[in-house]
């Protein structure tokens, strides 16, 4: 095997799960997915199409309806976008490896700003390239910042790539225009491409005037070297799915679909027909998502706030806390022994990168909030039993 | 974007079917899929699991079910392959991108057997190595046949991997024992992967013992540097599905689930209940689909042979006819006047590398016959017009 390959970190996350199987009793916090199903009526498009015998190759871009009504919604959300340059993928994962497999030889220097989820690093680096990574900063009160100068600083000429997502997964960072702008700009004078991982953009609880995180696609025009990538998996509760998409450069666009053949072929076409409905019905799912999203988040931080020790800022973004412990350094540890001895189950925050260190991640897409307080209750028995012993 | 990207060739089947495109009366057989919609309880099980609210994500190896029951059909096929060796992935494709991307550096040789479903070439070009194809000829009767010589001589301690497709997509050759032994003894000493694309082995028309053209795995051990790559979608007519397997070296499978977590971190559960009922029920498809396929195969086959100028051997494995006309040397060419003048619709055979020039492939997977003989009806009133105006 490829050393490349072999030096590929192992999921943290898993390392922590691993850590737990055949425990019945471990509350569960640790992936990055709602515990809410799919509702009844994406299913049963999924169904219909079964049914009615969809079971063929579809294109390799995706059914032509499903494109329409994603560029639709993009156009909706971010101003016009031409179904052209929408492909379909299966999940945000496949878009962010057809792009990196479009923009990146072997050798190339690839910008990436961490800690993030350890997907986006590690292509690139299947790929052959250089992966430099600029860190966010938490700053005093648990909120995690970034360093604008020093990543415009990073990306130079020889810069391929800068891949950015925001609102960050785990940090729940999230761009500001101004940020955007100035990267756009400084990009356009290096000549790097942009990949934007935005599958967290409705997820964001500030206030907004589409609802929306601040968008690279509010600001690019078609022909800039910007790639977006979007996910059903979040907003529209589809994680098991598997399906996502990109939005691409108008010169870019024809040349994708040779990718995604290479990659996947395609989508299944039931799974096309589900999300496809998903999306032209987000009103019945997204808002009311969000909007319990963000009872979640302050539920689960104003309880974390309470704990001895505990820094931990609300996400204006995204689906998690990322929190640190006074007294707990080294995260793997904690997140195993928490496992163990706790049933709790949460993400080491190193698993997202070596900023991450002494943090936890917990995700909290929880269809009932007393989930989330028994959550609390028994890191809350276990660090006074910590206080005792210690 | 990448020239290595760009340089990847379009299909030249999408340029075929393109020059279709709108028109109704088009009888397809260019693409490889059988027109037969996926069998009733294949379906119901997806439908079953998508009720129940399977929505989530699953394992990056699959779920343990079906990896158990892909494990017990590939030992009852070719002796014990523990279920741990065995990788789930979101169709063949996906498999052999994983498998490549584990096994192939920047700049390294690759050896590939062509003609070939051309993926299975431009994956090694995406990770930035070198591939040399080294050809397949046909015979004077139109099968075609390995020089198993020429390809040992290719394959040298500087070759990282060797690509093999048998039953091969588009000719039909099927790799013998006494060459697949060969290959594996010269790969053995040279240092040299296997990448085996066995997706066809049970359409298979030859007498053998388990009903299988030959296979690696029936001669490789679990410590040899041989991967076999196996998809739903021919055997089982689950095309759209997207599933398929990876059969792994011991030493291997356990880093594989990272690349799948970096590609498409998994496959849809539904999906997998699906494939698990179709594998397991395997006596209640494959071999009447296998049967039918020789039906279609023959009757196709002996209506080409009776055509002025058609050279066509029946393939002993796959589900194409790949033959060629006295007379029309340029298939692209050929093909696209059958889509425009005839209303037929067939692969031109360069789109599988340049030996295939003056080739044409025909899918027979089809569910009727009587449209195979329409299609024959078709190129026969086309030809006889051809002479007329000659």
């Amino acid at each position: 095997m490829r050393s490349a390959i072999l030096n590929l970190e192992d999921s943290k996350i898993r390392e922590v799960a691993n850590a737990g199987l055949g425990r019945r009793d471990v509350l569960a916090f640790w992936f990055g997915e709602s515990d809410e199903v799919t509702p009844d009526f994406i299913r049963e498009a999924a169904i219909a199409s079964i049914r009615e015998g969809e079971t063929f190759y579809s294109h390799n871009y995706g059914e032509p309806g499903l494109r329409a009504a994603i560029a639709a919604y993009t156009s909706r959300l971010h101003g016009p976008v031409d179904a052209a340059r929408i492909a379909v993928t299966s999940g945000g994962v496949s878009a962010l490896m057809v792009a990196v497999q479009a923009l990146v030889d072997p050798g190339d220097e690839v910008v990436a700003v961490t800690p993030v989820w350890p997907n986006l690093t590690a292509q690139p680096a299947i790929l052959g390239a250089k992966v430099r990574c600029v860190p966010l900063a938490p700053r005093e009160d648990g909120a995690w910042a970034l360093d604008l100068q020093a990543l415009l600083d990073a990306i130079t000429p020889a810069t391929r790539l800068l891949v950015i997502n925001a609102p960050n997964n785990p940090t729940g960072w999230s761009a500001s225009r101004a940020e955007q702008q100035a990267l756009l700009d400084h990009c356009r004078a290096t000549g790097t491409w942009i990949l934007a991982d935005e599958v967290y953009e409705r997820l964001y609880y500030e206030p907004s005037p589409n609802g929306c995180a601040p968008s690279f696609l509010d600001i690019a025009t078609a022909e800039d070297r910007v790639v977006v990538v979007h996910s059903f998996s979040k907003s529209f509760l589809m994680t098991g799915w598997r399906m996502g998409w990109l939005v691409l450069p108008t010169a870019v666009a024809p040349h994708v679909g040779k990718l995604i053949e290479f990659n996947t072929s395609c989508a299944s076409v039931f799974t096309q027909r589900a999300a496809q409905v998903a999306i032209e019905r987000t009103d019945e799912v997204t808002p009311r998502v969000v909007r319990h999203l963000k009872a979640c988040r302050d539920t689960l931080v104003g309880r974390l706030r309470q704990l001895p020790g505990v820094t931990v800022a609300p996400s204006p973004g995204g689906m998690y806390a990322f929190f640190r412990i006074q007294g707990f350094p080294d995260s793997l540890d904690l997140a195993k022994r928490l496992v163990a001895e706790a049933g709790l189950g949460l993400a080491p925050g190193n698993a997202f990168g070596p900023e991450g260190q002494g943090w936890l991640r917990w995700c909290f897409a929880s269809r009932e909030i007393s989930r989330l307080e028994d959550g609390i209750t028994r890191l809350k028995r276990w660090l006074l039993a910590q206080r005792h012993q210690g």
